[in-house]
Formats: C-alpha cells, structure tokens, sequence
C-alpha cells in the first residue's frame, strides 16, 4: 500500500507535534524508554466520556449548550478559518440544519426508525474538561466544554438550511479546506478534526447493513449503527405498525458489523543486520528522489511482527528477524491505524526483489548520514518542495508530522543501537 | 469490553507458544529489547504470498496440488483429530462440495456473478515452504505445500455432498470441536486455524454491501468482497442481459470495506508509579479470585497510547503516564488485533473509580510477589480449575496462551525497571 506521507500542505515551521504532559513524567518506563513519541493526528485534548454516549439525555444537553462547539464538513472538508486553525460554530448556528435528534431515548428512536427522514450527520466528539467553568456540568462528576462534528452537506431536507448556513459562513471569511493538502492544523486541532472525519466517513460509509443488506441507523453520538427491527417506512397506508423486517445476525448478541471500523496498517523502518544502513522504498508517483519507509495493511491472524516482516519481504524481498513496535499514529484517510515499528535484516537476507508485489518502483539502502541530511534539509509533504537547503538530486523523505519520518529520526538518534531514546 | 481470557479449554503442560527462530537472532533490536513475544495465534509456518492470490490460474493449481491441505470447518468448528491437533484432507476428499470455482479469470467471475449460485467459502492459507520438495512450484520462485481452509457447513446445493463428506470423515473419529474451550492446538495449528477462522467468519458476516445492501461477491482467495455491477440472478426470462444494479461508491478506486475488517483491541498491564503494584480487574461473569489485565477497543482517530490511557480511565479511574507497547497477538473471536501494552499511573491519580464505565466488577492493586505466585500456581483458562499447587483464595489469572499473562510476566520480569526482558 502507500504509506502515509502526509500529503498535507506544510507552512514553514511545521505545525508543532503534540507533546501529552505525561510524556515528561520521570516514570520507571519514561527513564527505560524515553519520552512517548505522540504523533500528529494524535494527543486530543477532548475527553470522550465513551460510556454517555447511549445516554440521549446527556448528548442533547451537551448538543444544546451554550458552550458547545461544532465543527461543519461539507463533503468531509472541515471549515477552518486558515490553515493551521478550524472555525467552530456553536448551537444556534447549526440549529436549523440539525435540530435535536436527541429528544428521545435511544430504544425510542430505534423503534420510530424511519428511513426516508434525512437526519444530518453527527458526532460527539468529547467535552475538553480544561474549560469546565463555563462548561457543561453533567451527574456533577463531568464537566466541560461539549465538542461536536457535523455533516452540513447540502442534501436531501436540508439542503436549503445548509445551503444557508454556509453562505452565511463564507460570508464571514470563512471556508472549507478542499482536500487535505490545503490543510496544516496545529496538533490539538487535527486530533480534533481526525475524530470527525473518520467517523462522519464512516457513518456515510456504511448506509446499509452488511448483514442483511437493510438501511441502518447511526446511534451512540454517531459510534454505532444498529439494524432497526422495523422501518416506518415500510408501512402500508392503511397498516397501522410497520412489518417486521428479516431477522439479522447484528441484532444478537453483539456484533462488530455496528462499530467503526479502523484498520491497523503497519509502517516500519528496516535497519539493516551491521546496523549502518536503512530500507526505504518510493512508488512512481512520488516526486523524484522522495523515498518513505515501507507500509502495508495488517491481514486477519496476523501480530504486528508477522504483518511486518510479510509486508518488507513482499515489497522488498529483504527478510527480518527482531521487530520492536516504536508508537502509533491515527490517520483518518479513511479510517487507519498506524502502527510504526522498528526491525532489522537477517544477514543473508538483505538482496532487494521488487518483483513478488510490483508495488514499488524502487527501495535502496541508505546510509544513516544520508537520512540524517535528508531529515534536516529534504522533507515535505509530497504536493510541496523542500527547504531553501535542499540540494537537488538528494534524498527526499516525509515532513515530521508522518510517522515515517519519526521512525526514521528513532533509528538515527540510535533506538537499535544506543541508548534509547523513545 | 472482555478481555482475552484464553477459554481455551488447555491440557497440562499448556501448547508450547511460537518461537520463531528470528527471535533468537543477536541483532542489535534483540539485544536491546530482548526476545520478541511470538502470542498464541501468531507464528503461522505459512507465507500467504498475498500477490498471487488475484491469480486465479495460480488458485486453481494449488486448490488441485496433490500436496494441497484443507482445514475443514463446520459453523466455523474446525476438523480436529484431537484437541491439540487439526486433521487435513485433500482435493478428492472436497472436490464433491468444494468443485473448482478458480477455472475462470477474477474478471470473468465478476462478469458471471450469480448471487443465486451457492459457492461454499474457500480460503487460501498461503504455502508452507519447508514442505517444498513435494509442493507445488509457481514461476519457479514461489513452491511449497498449499494451505486451504473450506467452509462445508451443509447448507443450499451443497447440503448433501457435504453432509456426506462429514459422515465419512467422522467415521474415521476425527470431529468437528464444539467451541473454543474444547480446542488446545499446538502453535503452528492455532496460527493456521486462526487465519481460517478470521477469514471464513468475516465473509459470512458480510454477505451484503454497506456501501449499497446488494450482494457481494468473495474473490482473491477469500481475502476480498466486490460489489459486482451485474447479477446474472436479476436477469428477465426473456433478456439477453442482466440489468446494471445501482451505482456503488466501493466500485469506485479502492474501498477499505472490501477488505477483511481486524478490530485493533488495546490490552494493558498497569504499574503503579512506585513500581511495586501492577492494576487487574475482574467481571462478574468470571469465577471467584480470578482478575486480568483490563482491556477495550481502539476508537477512530486514537494512537494505541492514546486508547490504552482512555480505556483505563474509563475503567477504573486510574490515570496514566507513560505508555509502551510491549507485542501483539491476533486474537480470531472473530476478529481482534490484541496489542499488549504497559503503562504507568501517575502518583496521583492512582485512586480506584469503578463508576465511569460499569464493566468491571472490582478493580485492585496487587503486589508483585501476589502476581508471581498467581503466575506459578493459579493459571488457567476461564472454564477450568488451576493447578494442584493452587490455594484456595489466591489470585487466579489467564494462562499464557493469553497475551494477558505475558505481559503480566513481562512486569514482574522487570520490564518497567530492570534489563530489558521482552
């Protein structure tokens, strides 16, 4: 697969990487491991008080607050008011468009399902409890500021009010990235927005039931999709309930089919068995000179270390041995799990093969001084030029906000071979 | 959520877990971090060579190997000749249910769907290449002994060669295992049986596009489900063709929900910030004094980090500094990526809180010395009794078929303030 080479259009300097308090902590695994390297995409500052949300009492209290926040996507794109920042909106703005589909109880709205009434997208993102003075107060114990994502693409019954209500926004000098290589949010807030795309997309996804192959309805705040027993919509003019729909296999027990789904991928840098090289690969498409680490999806029954050394011998040819897992990025691009991990070539398993999985136009060993000077002087996203010190014809690789570019730094400050320094 | 508790009914001594001879290499990642924790399920002896499997010329010729193995399944109950081991058949003994469906090209098969037509679901496994001097050979690089497994639940037009195929078999004394408490496979057959499992449970859980509710077809060895724009099972009597179904966005360049869905699932041992108490949990279902490390699935745009730290919190109130993931274990029940972290609360936030989250029953802190004794007497899977060196009373925990063990193993090791161990 491509890895993640964070496409994003990157101003100069690069949006910081959020760096979690915890990571300063001198905890026995600080000292042994070093600092927790939290990636871009990760490190919300939202408290998603997972366990609300099939309570609709809570969520229209936390929809109608004063305080809430909304972030708008028109065709996923968010709205921001540059680059580096979104626009949050709040209730009233969004009131027209979105109601409140939290009236009832949750059981309630399963049994008065009806498929042909539009209900825009939402998702209760989380409450960012530093902001718990003027924040939403729920069972006395939670309390802080409610953060949504809404879906206001012009569609279906709302069309008009969307329509609207974007205009008046843009009216504003505001507007909605077109594509994420216009985007650069500083790290808070592409937690943020990463939150909301990968469960608005995976909501617009998955309309049907894979099951049964009947329409279902999103619940839990936008992180679940149930297959109601009965669709008013079905129902007869003259009838007065709806008929009962075929029995599904979601509907029992509990089934992964109504979760979001996200899948893990791995993304390694290989270090080679004398410990002086790195692997890296690049597809056609990329610019000349731009390399990556490797990557590819994680296959059912497989551990992290096996979907390591399957995907670097399929793409490369090289066989490892050890593999040590470094961190971990969310990438919501739609709906992946980046596992960044960190192995090491056998002796006699170092000769490059392209040809088991043409994926890649090419992968070379590169010497760690090579990748050091790529790192200080040839990154960006792949839309974009590198720095004013680049030399041209040199190594290229990903800006620091892809984990690519992480595991690379991990591997030159030493992580094989010194002490450690994650 | 559950955690992974190995039901696994297991006989003494409990199936040795996978030791992949890289684990034992003396590279630079061994000798700093130790050996890799190879987790039951992983170290499958295949190498799925995931690039042929579009081939269908390649299918056919191994589906038909002499060679060819084929892990039988009914209602995802594998064939076994005992508890710790599967029993193969070959081609002749399935060819009645199984047929060749690989005699036409992947595009051709697409073409020629009819949703009417019962295909009994088939899994390419992948080669075992040690067993290659009597294995099948591909352009002359890829040989080895073909790995299948075949879904023979008796069911539509297949319901009397394979009831047929069953009373053979078992004839013999070879039989379907009823659930997963009955089954203790050694390693390698636990990888193999996994990957079937994960594999036939997914295409059966999704008969249907949830991009669209029509039905979908398997290709690529089991490992895909496309959305065909025709089904010849729509055609009229009197057409020449079948109508176009409507349009699907999954046919539109690649869709993650064609591909098989693997649920990553974070699983933790939790030290205390003096480094003297580990956190384990119980739920009401499980039987007296036995506690595992707490555990939850990884949400959208979360980093492991981040899930680990939410799920605990969630869970028991505790907060947590520093986290580092430790290894990984695929887990096919039907289809979680268990990965194993350890993480470190935070001096003061170590108060138990059982009420964000009602799932567990009791939450504690125990001492090291406790966890020890636990490890060494009172192991077992949830539906068994420990030990003969058990006392009645103490601690019980998962056995190290559980990935839950390992890492409890991991910390009394010394993983959080010694050498490393893993």
């Amino acid at each position: 697969m491509s890895t993640n080479n964070n496409d994003t259009k990157a101003k100069t300097p690069l949006p910081d990487l959020p760096e979690p308090a915890h990571a300063q902590l001198d905890s026995m695994l600080a000292r042994k491991f070093g600092k927790e390297v939290a990636n871009y995409f990760a490190g919300s500052p939202l408290n998603r008080v997972s366990f609300l949300r099939p309570d609709t009492a809570f969520l229209s209290q936390a929809l109608k607050h004063e305080s809430s926040r909304f972030v708008l996507y028109n065709n996923l794109n968010p709205l921001v008011k540059s680059p580096e920042r979104l626009h949050y909106v709040s209730y009233k703005d969004v009131e027209a468009v979105v109601g409140d589909p939290y009236n009832r109880s949750e059981d309630e709205l399963v049994k008065q399902y009806n498929s042909s009434i539009y209900q825009p997208q939402l998702v209760f993102l989380g409450i960012d409890e530093k902001k718990n003075s003027e924040g939403l107060v729920y069972r006395e114990r939670y309390s802080g500021q409610p953060y949504w994502a809404v879906d206001v693409t012009p569609r279906a019954s709302v069309t008009e009010a969307a329509e609207q209500l974007i205009k008046r926004l843009e009216a504003t000098g505001v507007y909605f990235v077109q594509g994420r290589m216009q985007l650069s949010l500083v790290a808070e807030e592409a937690a943020i927005y990463a939150e909301g795309r990968h469960l608005l997309d995976w909501n617009a996804r998955n309309p049907f039931c894979a099951g049964c192959g009947h329409k279902t309805l999103s619940v839990n705040g936008g992180f679940k999709r149930t297959c109601p027993p009965k669709d008013l919509a079905d129902r007869l003019a003259d009838a007065a309930e709806a008929p009962d729909r075929p029995p599904c296999a979601t509907r029992v027990g509990v089934s992964n089919l109504c979760f979001p789904r996200t899948d893990p991928t791995v993304i390694m840098a290989v270090v080679s068995s004398d410990g002086q090289r790195m692997l890296l690969g690049r597809q056609r498409r990329w610019p000349p000179h731009w390399y990556s680490t490797l990557a590819g999806f994680l296959e059912p029954a497989e551990s992290v270390e096996e979907a390591v050394r399957r995907e670097v011998w399929e793409e490369s040819g090289i066989h490892l041995g050890r593999v040590v897992i470094h961190s971990t990025q969310p990438w919501p691009f739609p709906a992946n799990l980046m596992i960044g991990a960190i192995g090491q070539s056998i002796p006699d398993g170092e000769e490059i093969h392209l040809g088991h999985d043409a994926e890649l136009e090419d992968a070379r060993w590169f010497s760690f001084d090579e990748i050091r000077e790529a790192l200080r002087t040839g990154t960006s996203g792949l839309g974009e030029e590198p720095g004013p010190e680049y030399t041209p014809g040199a190594l290229r690789v990903p800006p620091k906000t892809a984990i690519a570019n992480q595991l690379m730094v991990a591997v030159v400050n030493g992580f094989a071979n010194a002490e450690p320094k994650i």
